[in-house]
């Protein structure tokens, strides 16, 4: 897709820190990372969201994720790594190129995030559990 | 596992609100959602991370999970959808047996979450690069 920075970052047309590829996955540093080692994973085939990828490329694009979170797991220390992949500008998908993050703890503090828990009964959770089910 | 809460669930043995469930996969909400629908999906085999699931597993559960995102999209009118895996303590994994979160949001508001960017310079980026790259 001709204006997506992530096919640039793919046809080398624009800079990155990559830290793995094979024929099908990228992977690269995100350049505002959240915390050192902060990685994001791409598919080479422009797809914007995971309910556009094939299911054999998001399988591909997990494992793929897997193998570099356990690199950096590894070469970074990390004690705890969080893999997140945000679909819509709804949920703050900045670039509409599927992508995993990858987001390795390093340090003794555990990752900070705000987590807004919100009030619910059992009642509401069988409803939205009933809504979910519906076909 | 016998100490398992997840396991508990796949038992019967422990309440949930079970959303999907087939022979390899179960899908439930978090009893303590960050937003409306909240959802996790297990696989019904203990594994504890990312890196102790086989690949075929994992691919399985992450179009599992792609499936049920659809249908949160779907029946919850979601405008975004956030899907994340935590893995080790660290990374506030709590329960210990893998599982991906599904984090539908309905409303106008965006997902709020504190980012936490940190201030690296390119020479930083170039060396956590080399770092993670190294055999």
């Amino acid at each position: 897709m001709i204006d997506c920075v992530f096919c640039k970052i793919i046809a080398g047309k624009q800079d990155a820190n990559i830290v793995y590829e094979d024929a099908r996955v990228l992977g690269f540093l995100d350049h505002r990372p959240i915390r050192i080692g902060h990685t994001l994973v791409i598919s080479k085939k422009h797809y914007e969201t995971i309910f556009d990828i094939p299911d054999d490329e998001l399988a591909y694009l997990i494992q793929a994720t897997k193998k570099l979170a356990g690199k950096i797991r590894q070469n970074l220390n990390a004690k705890g790594l969080r893999i997140s992949n945000n679909n819509f500008p709804a949920a703050r998908q900045i670039v509409p190129h599927i992508h995993f993050h990858i987001i390795p703890i390093t340090g003794e503090a555990p990752f900070k995030v705000k987590l807004d828990r919100i009030n619910v009964t059992k009642t509401d959770l069988e409803e939205i559990a009933a809504k979910i089910r519906a076909d």
